[in-house]
């Protein structure tokens, strides 16, 4: 036992209960103390590290029942002689290679998380917000008002209040008519894709991917053994006619906004698409998240509202109205997929934060988020105008996209797209961030077109837009490659 | 138009832009409207409908904007020619049989919720708690705080203040030493199980579970397609035992306090557990979600404490902590694994909310949560102190558990297994909550075992316990298969 007095001495405190029940269990474990060998009564070893017997008594005790440890009529206490030997648990503490599954092996060499570059100066990253813009008193009124909230029997789907709230505000803002049991609310925009993937698809089916898109969307699609389907996009959204003969379980599409590109599909290309998955039984994922904001009049309708054949999935999600904190997304299901996405939810718990779902319930009956939205559109439709005008006064520049979105997606039709990644690169230096559009492409595409940047304009004020577009002017100008 | 003038007279208001706008989409929906019909003029539509000109061309362009109309120049404005003949677009709205993939199939089938029978007016169900016991104001106050908190960008790995304060309290109230970087935060208990089977198992590989065991754990695994290996359970745990010869990928686990049957595995079982997962390069996931809250002594430590080989998954939660509404829960994992769960938590975000996860963070920090384990330990422990007395006195019972947990596993001897469901029904009429011990066991096991019910106490008071187990008596008294 002399680990322990030493041990004490470097201390000088008196040592508790706990402290020496981890100590002997750590001897125990590294073969100091062996199978079968005896401790110190509990008054010699109290009185040896100067504690009360009770203390010692307490820690032998947890031994004991950890079975460490053991007393026998008439015998002293020793270390239980049915542990291994010491030489087995002091086996070197390394690690063998993990063992994974397909799913594991995937994302650990695909999905590596990529520390995001260090923000510019002038940051032009979509998903990005003005932290200020925030309606934090309100968001805190909501939540005390959650918090104190009796909890009830929680529902697979979600909490029912958020459900019916939701189901006002679709009709309301995006003229989608639903039942407030079709929606399932979940995590986040992601944990909905993955979700949706689980459900629908099993591996190696396809999936009708937009090209250029969404990056993470695609990855998950792809993490999930898919075999991806790209299908190019033009300035109206998918490039319908190209589906003829793609075998497809699901399609992810953003009818409304297109992300990165802007365009809206057109009716007769979403009666298209929705055709196609009538006829293939696909299901359509239609990404919604991008199309609250629009500057020149209210935004079309989402694909939902048109299906005749309930192959839609609407996705929507508050992360871009809100706070990048508050990654809370739903699903409107058809009739058909309802049971299988509440069994899922019940089982895995894919759903949020229960405060979180009625504070923003509560923020959408008192009109508190109408009020949000109303500000945050007269405030994007600012900066959307501001970077707008900048970028037209601007050789060697084509912005691309409707009046809506938080972000413009911008040509530079004198680079060529491989030059886009150093031209980012370089940007970044000079306090300008850019992003690539190359991510947006699936593999080996995209080979014809011109290098382009995303920039997003959400979390930036006129002057500091202003002042961006004079850098890229700048960096134009400078670009050697 | 006579519908839209029709539904006006109806509706008795002047008619907005978004109104005139969706009854047009609708009538071009289902075909009233065909492609080619004209449009009457934006001036005789304003007239007619009682609205200014301007709300019917925003009207419009909103339509023109969706491909639903077209304006060619020198002829009158109508509906776009290249849409679909009007009788596809107005087909049934009737849903083909969904199409899904073998996980949404087997959860269709084995996963369907069940509505949780009523509580009854004493009810001792296992989950229950009081929330009269939450502690209110201090989660408003760290609430206020983690809404205050400017967003960083996002850690895949849950917020790093949140898996610092945890890395502390493990190693204070568990004594369990790992680095921050080890933790990943998720959304619930059943989240973590269904990310670890993902990324570990592949489907068909085995899985080790408790038998008895929870029975949400074991439908995560079954649902995932592993094929269980039910291992049996006695006072000590898991009877290690049976693991010989056993090749499983993954062992679910709860070392400290087994659910339903409130065992410790001792030292011995420990080591051969951890031997076996060496040998067959299966990990294990120490579920130690029941653990905090033991009434005689400290608990002991979790497995991952002892473990020489890094095969350890350690899984803690706050649900049962602070309120069933507060599901975050946590993993501490081997080093060899991080990498492959940070990716997973990057694409897939089954990470929970970032308030909620400050406002834990500051709850530790502050020492309100060791405040309130403190005062709900004693709580409990009244309420375990109680219902084992009253039990004592009971004939034909037999209560089996350590001092520890919120809930005690009754066996009722006098009865077989296959009466203990019909004895919880009759029960349950009577105004007392039991839940039969069936669920726990996997299908076609348990045979010899006599009836036995779970009674969860965290949500009743001493008098409400005594009184259930009155009512206990009582219905064992009367019970007549």
């Amino acid at each position: 036992m002399g680990q322990l007095k030493g041990r004490q001495a470097i201390t000088g405190k008196p040592r508790t209960g706990a402290e020496i029940y981890a100590d002997l269990r750590e001897q125990i474990a590294d073969g100091r103390l062996a199978p079968g060998d005896p401790l110190p009564s509990t008054r010699a070893l109290a009185a040896r590290l100067a504690v009360s017997r009770t203390t010692v008594t307490a820690a032998f005790k947890r031994l004991r029942s950890d079975g460490l440890i053991e007393t026998r009529p008439g015998a002293r206490t020793c270390v239980s002689r049915d542990l291994p030997a010491p030489d087995r648990a002091s086996a070197d503490r390394t690690e063998a290679a993990p063992r994974l599954s397909d799913f594991g092996v995937h994302l650990t060499i695909a999905g590596q998380p990529r520390r995001p570059s260090q923000p510019a100066e002038i940051e032009f990253r979509y998903g990005d917000q003005d932290q200020s813009a925030f309606p934090a008193a309100q968001w805190r009124r909501s939540m005390a008002r959650a918090i104190a909230t009796p909890p009830t029997v929680p529902d697979a789907q979600g909490a029912p209040q958020l459900r019916v709230a939701l189901q006002s505000y679709l009709q309301r803002v995006r003229g989608l008519h639903c039942a407030a049991d079709q929606i399932v609310i979940v995590g986040s925009g992601q944990q909905a894709l993955d979700l949706c993937a689980r459900l629908i698809l099993s591996p190696g089916e396809g999936a009708v991917v937009e090209n250029p898109g969404r990056p993470e969307a695609r990855a998950v699609l792809a993490a999930h053994g898919a075999r991806l389907w790209p299908v190019g996009v033009d300035a109206s959204g998918l490039c319908t006619g190209q589906l003829d003969g793609i075998q497809a379980g699901l399609a992810l599409i953003s009818a409304t906004h297109h992300f990165p590109l802007g365009g809206g599909l057109p009716a007769a290309r979403r009666h298209a698409l929705l055709d196609w998955a009538a006829r293939t039984e696909a299901y359509v994922i239609d990404d919604d998240r991008d199309a609250e904001f629009r500057y020149d009049m209210a935004p079309s309708a989402p694909l939902q509202a048109i299906d005749p054949h309930g192959r839609t999935i609407h996705l929507g999600g508050f992360g871009h109205i809100l706070s990048a904190s508050l990654e809370l997304a739903y699903l409107v299901l058809p009739r058909g997929l309802v049971a299988t996405f509440a069994a899922a939810q019940k089982l895995i718990g894919y759903r949020c934060s229960m405060h979180e779902q009625l504070a923003l319930a509560d923020m959408l009956n008192t009109g508190s988020l109408d009020r949000h939205m109303r500000r945050q559109r007269r405030r994007h439709s600012g900066q959307h105008a501001t970077l707008t005008a900048a970028l037209a006064g601007l050789a060697g520049v084509r912005a691309q996209g409707t009046a809506a979105g938080l972000h413009l997606t911008v040509w530079l039709p004198h680079l060529e797209h491989s030059q886009e990644q150093l031209f980012c690169h370089r940007a970044r230096h000079a306090g300008l961030g850019l992003s690539p559009l190359g991510p947006c492409y699936a593999a080996n595409t995209g080979a014809d077109r011109p290098a382009g940047v995303v920039m997003g304009f959400a979390a930036l004020d006129p002057v500091q837009i202003e002042l961006g577009v004079r850098r890229l002017e700048k960096q134009l100008r400078q670009f050697r490659p």
